[in-house]
């Protein structure tokens, strides 16, 4: 039909079905518990991003849980890019993809007495919210704190990238009751700034670029990649326990995430970044020149298509 | 057909389908982030226990998540009685149903551009695994404290029951790791014992009956139900911090659930509850009493039930 | 002078002065440290509240302090209520006072050789905001739960009245970024509700009323008032670990301070406290009993003296 | 007169006038919560140090708790150095000024319907207590670790430098109440040496120089100086955790701040530090070579102008 | 021999023989690891006090160790009292004994092949140190709150009283080094004081009688005792989260322990508890009333024995 | 006698006798309190290793506990060589010992009026336990983790190897009653992985060694001569916290203590370590060239000693 024509195909265990077709029984335990993991990267001009780098940090997540996919790294790989493949002529040439997996432990035995089916895997495609997220680009994201702390690493550890993302949907709750186009950075146990829903924080402070220690932060692959243009930059790079005094003297600071790669703040908690006649400008001079590194070493201006989709 | 003839029937989204037909596009929230809630009771010979506790209790969940179920609680008890009433004849005269409650805040838009659907919203029963757990009532759980801790209440309240499980799984997946038959319970951060996978602890400790305070704690309504049977019994009953001292050195220990009521431990850690001739043997003689005292008023005999299913 | 006669008057080590003339030298500890402390009741109708429970107080944090005020609790009764007399004719009839004293350890020894010149001490009268605030008994007040958490007492015991509020202030800047008319309620270091900049918080769920354990709470006597009216009407009481799933799904909230007595709030972090069609509806009906309780034991209905002052 | 002319001047909002004239309205926010923040440096033969440092310290002080100078950090430097300037001719040839700025929150509106009359602004000279602290460096410090922990950052940033300084003195009052002449050094939340009233901490262990990571510790300049002297020297050296036990095994412990540069510690809570002939000898080889480094680097022995002041 | 004659015997593995031939071999697990439990009752003009109460707990101690005494409680009740018998003629008519039993897991396999050989059974007698302690029934204890905290029940519970004591000497060296006379009461890791080394402490404030949760704290049989003595008095009694403030700004404080019974406390970190007139004299109102009670219930005045013993 | 002539002695306060001999009053310190700190290193083909850094350590941990041995560290060590040499033609040629020291406080005046007898001084030999251990090194050894957390360094520092080993035996009863060959490995307060009974653990991914930061964590000499074994053969190593999530997803781990050097781990919590055909296979590459190194740094090639000693 000319309507499944123009749907976007996805793998589901086995096969590769409209994505209307993507149907999970309710009693999956991805469903009941969130007991399921995924990844997700990007492509830029239509190019995947570092799928190595993403789909091995995938099996880390299975392995953390206990989940055997019933397939191998290599296997998920290629069906990964055989799906982006036959969703590509869906999006324009300025648009790109995010291209993720999701597998979950299936509908399980605990409590049901029903047999193990054997995992649900799910890859899939979506066009990145590119309109959506433009006016970030220009104005800077604002950041709010939310009291809601991230889950310490003894119950579930930030490292692994789970279907149980409560903690971090109340943290955005929190946020978005003051303003509904607020990012939440959460705090750790301790004190120290950590990590938002799928993104990585960084601050620049006296030509230092800082980011929170990773013990209780996803090793985010963006951020991983911003840290090696900074080094590629020359320029000063820590990993640090990062508080609310650092926040509020910072003079710039960013998010960085598979789709955002880099993106400037603006403010947290109402306080504008930086000072003088720059305060709250964005990009600052050390976030611009690590979005050139960054673009640079991609191959792809994402600022600039980000920059193209505003209205 | 004959074989949908058999198959249980579930509410979902405005009717009542059989449930195979109860199936989640991948996109819902439920799947991606667990971001859902349930609750859950059970019948005693046919009759629903405390339907309309559960559903305050699952209205309150809704609150602390801010999902919508666009459903009044009257509404939401009618359908959980109507469910339940076509899927009674599918089991036999000693048994009994789960009967729940699900609902996810559906697609959203967070992420996708899409319109927000609406809820998710499922009633559905299900067999209590009579069968399966008979032995424990013969024989007493085996628990195992896992390193795993307790969620703490300000990354996620332990009160509200939602479709994040990961915390409860990692416990359950160390704890059977060493004895595929044991139960996890976890210790909550102050290395009190708080709670396991959907069960609540209790101790007897010279004739004293003690239950972790409700910090850390779903207020479980089979805790609630078998503190009201001490009272009635004129059993002495406090909540107070329990830690492993208290556990090694109990009397008697039992776990409660919407399934168990009550059902005795054997053994935590491998250590033996009790001591001396009565060592092991359970349940002991508050236990019973409290055992007792549960099924009369509750009118239903459960251990018998459980006991009769033994093979 | 005619502008002096007009002016209040305050008490200011050993004599009673206008109050442009209470100028504390830069050097003061009170000032360099905020090495002080103070504590403030109010009158109702022209008459003292409680002022001997007020000074007793303040004389603990004295002692927690180790100030000496080398004078009598009974002489600084006296001495509050000579500056209130002083004061009261330049207040309207339907307006009423703070009655507040403050200690600083004075200008001390440390690190400047001089010789400790003993104790500042001030009595002083402040009228009540009663037009600012009487929005609020209309409306309800909106509590933000900032990101900043409570001191802890093993750092600075939160029990005692000090000159040290930056904790608090940082609390506050983070909400009223937020909502310039919004209150703070910081969590301590477990996760639970504790209080205010000044004010103590309580919730009614199920007709209970609840209220913070006092380990991270200032003790305040209007709180300790509120729960002896509630036991005089009846009304179920306990303190309690309130997280914020107690505060999501709680029927009603209130404040309360030496000011306020009893202030109703309408939301918290954005969600409207109850539900149905009484949702944010202030006062609640078990507020409302208290209110009237309260005013009933101090022989003054201060809501109405609130709304009487609504422009 | 010539009281006057023998008495310091400082600069208080806008004018600089003879000390005893800068008085602080009581209502001023600095007074009643301690909503200040300040900076200290020091002169070394009448030349001050890195006053740059230090001005740009107290302005992310001020950022910290948005206050706004309304002045600018060059204007704020140059009063300092006319401060300085007009008090010289006060102090003999062989005594030195502290040289601060105070800025509070002024008296600000909050409470009292009074218009915000903006920030209280002063900038003083001290002499420093040469004569006083001398034994110090003959004999070395004892310093005693009170139970009081240092404020964790999330309550309030101990790298702002504000003026809440009960909980240190709460570890003063302790310290000094076993030994008048003990100087406080706390353990931050998890049991590690931080820092004292004014002061950061090193120990030298096996020829390694280490002081406690900057999470809960004012990043204190002359810490820093004393980290660049070590580098000059080729002294390795580290941040690091450091609890009780690396203190009572620490073969040499010192003091750094703005007054004592580096001074030695003879004892920590009773423990001779070091052991063998040289225990409790003053300065340390490693402590003494530093010492020396730090004077050259400034160019002034510090050191020898202590020991001239014994008496 | 006649010197054999004079000496004390003690229980020691099946054989009743003299003390100096209770000797460990070093391979002992409760010498090499303090692997070891123990309990200490004492006798009130020779007749032994609650003996039944103290080898309960003992029972309690070897359980959470999972030490097996190899005997039954009876017997060890049994050796105890021979073992007083035999030792009384040894001590005057005014003194009085420590009754104690102790057992070590023995030399035990670990590490070393050998085969577990066995517990190591020891039951001893002590006389009391009345004349040392007798001051303290004059002057007051001098506590002092050590910057070492209580070890938390998640490493090892401080319900169990076991052979395990470096915690509270660490404590106990930090006091003493400023005080040899003091005694060290702890905080515990929410900085609530908890307990000293063998003691329990208890506060009283306007009238009532506190003492802190059993959380942290060893559950001392005369601090039962206390709290009974409190009851039949009438005195309002509660468990709390005692901090620093309740404890400067207490107006009674005292230790309770086997030996001490109750002995009133001076001073805390050198602040005189209570104050005016009063201030130091010991015993307070209350702890005077409950002194008499707790000696009319044991049919003894300890205190006036104590005080018979100063030289 | 020739029964003594074949038992191994030790030096014992002053003397060297049988070890049969070494007998230890029960009121020794030691005993009563685990007051009392050893040290411990072993032979490599009958040569001592690192005996002075092991001398060392003994002597900050006699710093720490404030004992005095009265004996030089010269003195401990040329005891302890003589005590190997009497010892050394008790064993045969292919075994070796384990050569260590133990200082308690002796019997001590606390509590007893005794005069203090100065410290209990052993020094002693015990053959490696090769034949039992000889399976970990063809097999590997299977960690688990406990719930029981080591005991935080405020209060007693891990860095102090003392005679209070509780905590870690609680650990151990812990695992050990799961898998009676199982090793215990603690979590610390944070949730990172610390350290098992006397032994450190190291994890290597993706080709980087790394191990927990030294803040729980006795700073193992083993642990410290496998650090430098991997930087003689460039091995990309670091100190960092550790979690559960990088234990899972490890690709080898391995335990180090004075006994062991180094032993390859099979699994932990159940999971196999390292995934693909050579899952579970021990040791792994960088295990196996770190053996490797170890031994060739030793001369002395451990695991083959240990595999000769497979029955």
């Amino acid at each position: 039909m000319s309507s499944l024509a123009n749907e976007r195909v996805a793998y589901f265990n086995g096969q590769i079905v409209p994505e209307s077709q993507v149907l999970i029984p309710f009693r999956d335990r991805g469903f009941k518990y969130g007991d399921a993991v995924f990844d997700m990267t990007r492509t830029f001009g239509h190019r995947i991003f570092k799928l190595k780098e993403h789909v091995d940090r995938l099996y880390k997540s299975l392995a953390y849980l206990k989940i055997d996919p019933q397939m191998s790294s290599a296997e998920m790989m290629r069906i990964s890019e055989e799906v982006l493949e036959r969703n590509l002529h869906l999006i324009g040439k300025d648009e790109d993809y995010w291209v993720g997996q999701r597998i979950s432990r299936g509908v399980g035995e605990s409590f049901s007495g029903t047999q193990n089916s054997g995992p649900t895997v799910i890859v899939e495609c979506l066009p990145l919210p590119l309109k959506n997220r433009a006016p970030l680009y220009r104005d800077g994201i604002d950041v709010i704190v939310p009291s809601v702390r991230r889950t310490p690493p003894d119950a579930m550890s930030p490292r692994a990238k789970t279907h149980n993302y409560i903690n971090l949907i109340l943290a955005d709750l929190e946020a978005r009751a003051q303003d509904a186009e607020a990012w939440a950075v959460l705090l750790d146990q301790d004190g120290n700034l950590c990590e938002g829903l799928g993104s990585n924080v960084f601050v620049v402070t006296e030509g230092r670029l800082l980011t929170p220690r990773s013990r209780f932060v996803l090793p985010g692959i963006s951020r991983g990649h911003t840290i090696e243009a900074a080094e590629a930059l020359g320029i000063p790079f820590a990993e640090a326990d990062i508080d609310l005094y650092d926040a509020y003297t910072a003079d710039e600071m960013f998010l960085t995430s598979t789709s955002l790669c880099i993106c400037p703040v603006r403010s947290i908690n109402g306080r504008t970044i930086g000072d003088g006649p720059r305060a709250g400008k964005v990009p600052g001079p050390v976030t611009k020149k690590l979005i050139e590194g960054y673009a640079k070493s991609v191959d792809f201006d994402f600022m600039a298509q980000y920059l193209r989709h505003l209205a």
